[in-house]
């Protein structure tokens, strides 16, 4: 078992399992109740003892029990919880005109305007969804009717969202999940025992075996979709450029590449755009999550090549798709990113967690691997041995023992043992020392304590 | 032909096709253009000369042209464009805290028990998410596990949404749009075409055709997915109670019943719910579009026994579904729904449309048939022949003069030729006044030129 148990055998890295019984806060445990008999069957949530949450603003969240919990977790408010930038647009758009684009109107062509200008100037269109799973749809839907293949090619431990076609190209969604019969996956790239050189040409060889699999299976190569920070697949950003050969591999097959921003997007990892490290140009991107800082909107920007054929002959409409209100949202956050230099903040204070966090895995043993590009970081806990043997027990520990800290991280990767540090781009050099001050303090107890219990 | 032609063979009712070089108001012209170089090549225009807006409010638009349009098609700003409770009740959240559900919220466990007091009691879970397409999807995962079968039947002209899977069972969309090998069509219901005593038995007919199409294709049935007034199929209403033979031949072949609410559902046609007027509880209802006014938000709604086995067995989860600002618009338009008594209303100012239109039709011989219920109205167009030979021609004509008259209203239906009357809730008895008399003109006009032009 390498997660903790929740309901009827599904796993997810740090949730809440009510069958363990721990006493909550009697205000979240009323509301945990009320919460049980109303929503669907699907809901989880975080932590051996769920946080239970009054109002957040920048990188704070104020619990119900008084407390104020520092925020490392959130990729979503990505320019701080309760931006009074977004708060403002948002209230004056409401205050105006909330309608779609089926009539014109002038929100949506400015921000589209200058989105696009963030990105290399092949990707020149763009076209609004609501999520970044909506938005991965759109983008297999237009790679097939593209490309005229359907066959997909995604990590081994690949999330990619939640409709029907998303949750078929996502296998870290567990056994009960089923993959699509055209969808071939590759190894998840395992950066921390890989040799650097290896990483790429180890790439390489899994795509171009997925390719022959796809044709073998009769059914092409319509795109590949890598998330381009590898999240899911715990964290894989070294060395920059190993994505490089497997685009061009791709093309020959007559496949499109279609980056997954919706984690890396908007400055997270010290660049406007994962892909960008790489030094790659996608026919497809897809964005998300800190896009409105939590308004919803996603959008998929492209080359005109490779939209064309779908957009001119199938119909797509997506009612808020670019509404105005969550276009005021994103165009307050694209602002604020320039206006406070949040790209190169994330780069800035990111290498000092890179380091920090390198810091502190010198001095235990059990912390096996540091990764990470700007503010997206991660820490692998596991055993000194030749595999790294992962310790998601201890990794759980460590968790749950920082948010009792005070501080909200979560667990990540295929083994469920990688710490995922993502905090709101503002996170300041303060917040991180306080993150890994604590950090190695919890260590410090929780790595004895694992082998006191032995 | 029975559309207007846009873009490369695609046909949309209603839309603008830039190749007939209508003259444009210059500001619209000029965002027009800057439009087309930046967004992808799936968005399309309303009206042979689009509306450029400026703001909103109430039933309302003010164009970039300076003038005033009675809106009488939006069915999202259900309460009423730019309405000042959402704006209060979404500005005060987004000052507070914005988050998602993997934390202990109030709003969304307030809200949610709030929603369900509207359902009949086995209706008893509740799962967020943003769009209707998200949750229909999300309808289609959970039926599928469910019930164990893939099987899926909907009307022969159903629109249902836009992801991939969504997609696959709205033949709407048109014949570019691949329709899944595991969906089953029925013929569109058409009552102006079928004596009211023969709307259920040929309705319960051709669902038994189908799912014995189903069971020989050895996928069974997993659901019938029905839009509860049937609105790209024409506005079917009458007579109420046709369904409720349907969901029994489907429980008993092993299916659920999928009510899709996107359109009838929040008062639109004099009731909370569409199948209420078909006296029957659904399995799984989705809803969309009215829920936040706009601010996008959307829910599956369903019995413990239908979510359970998908909920518990597989993982889901929408980082935006059921966020707080999402559900501060939700609650808000819950509010104003019942403070204004907007349910009443609908029924109330519907059935004086209906009368009214249904006078004027008996004026026109091409109007060949008036329907609908509340304020989802519907009026056909065609020859006065045996066949009432729809006309989509002419309600083309008679859309763009209601639009130069300033009233928006659309076409829909298999043949385009439908005048589609879908308001915000409270358009007044005095609005519907000035719509009829306008229509009435506009008919007068337009019914007289196509004579003449013979």
């Amino acid at each position: 078992m390498n997660t903790t148990p929740t309901q009827s055998g599904i796993h997810m890295a740090n949730g809440f399992d009510p069958a363990e019984g721990v006493a909550l806060d009697p205000a979240a445990e009323q509301l945990l109740r009320r919460r049980d008999r109303v929503l669907g069957p699907s809901y989880r949530l975080f932590y051996r003892e769920p946080v239970a949450v009054e109002s957040a603003k920048g990188v704070w969240l104020r619990g119900m029990d008084g407390r104020d919990y520092l925020d490392a977790y959130n990729n979503v408010p990505a320019i701080g919880h309760s931006h009074p930038a977004v708060t403002a647009a948002v209230t004056a758009q409401l205050e105006r005109l909330n309608t779609h684009t089926r009539y014109l109107t002038e929100p949506v062509v400015d921000y589209a305007e200058r989105l696009l200008t963030k990105f290399p100037a092949p990707l020149e269109r763009v076209t609004f969804a609501c999520t970044g799973s909506e938005a991965i749809d759109l983008a297999i839907r237009t790679a097939r009717y593209q490309t005229g293949n359907t066959g997909l090619i995604v990590t081994e431990h690949a999330y990619h969202g939640t409709t029907l076609a998303a949750a078929e190209i996502s296998p870290s969604l567990g056994p009960n999940n089923p993959i699509g019969a055209h969808v071939a996956t590759i190894p998840s790239i395992d950066t921390a025992r890989t040799p650097a050189d290896q990483v790429g040409p180890r790439l390489l060889e899994s795509v171009r075996a997925a390719i022959q699999q796809l044709d073998a299976r009769g059914v092409g190569v319509a795109a590949i979709i890598l998330d381009s920070i590898f999240s899911s697949d715990g964290v894989q950003a070294e060395p920059a450029g190993f994505l490089a050969p497997v685009v061009d591999l791709v093309h020959e097959a007559g496949g499109l590449y279609i980056a997954d921003e919706v984690q890396p997007g908007f400055g997270r990892t010290g660049r406007w755009w994962g892909f960008e490290r790489h030094g790659i140009s996608p026919d497809l991107v897809v964005l998300g999550k800190p896009m409105g800082n939590g308004v919803p909107i996603s959008a998929l920007v492209g080359t005109v090549e490779a939209q064309q054929r779908f957009g001119s002959e199938v119909r797509y409409f997506n009612t808020f798709g670019g509404n105005p209100i969550s276009i005021a949202a994103a165009s307050a956050v694209l602002s604020v990113i320039e206006s406070d230099g949040l790209v190169e903040h994330a780069a800035v204070v990111g290498e000092r967690m890179r380091a920090g966090l390198a810091s502190i895995a010198a001095s235990y043993e059990r912390a096996t691997d540091v990764r990470g590009a700007g503010l997206f970081l991660a820490l692998d806990l596991g055993e000194p041995d030749a595999a790294l043997t992962p310790d998601p027990e201890l990794a759980a520990r460590v968790v749950n023992a920082m948010r009792e800290a005070g501080i909200l991280i979560s667990a990540s990767g295929p083994a469920a043992a990688t710490l995922k540090i993502r905090p709101p781009l503002p996170f300041s050099e303060e917040n991180a020392d306080f993150l890994l001050e604590t950090l190695d303090g919890v260590l410090a107890r929780e790595t004895r304590s694992r082998a006191g219990a032995r």
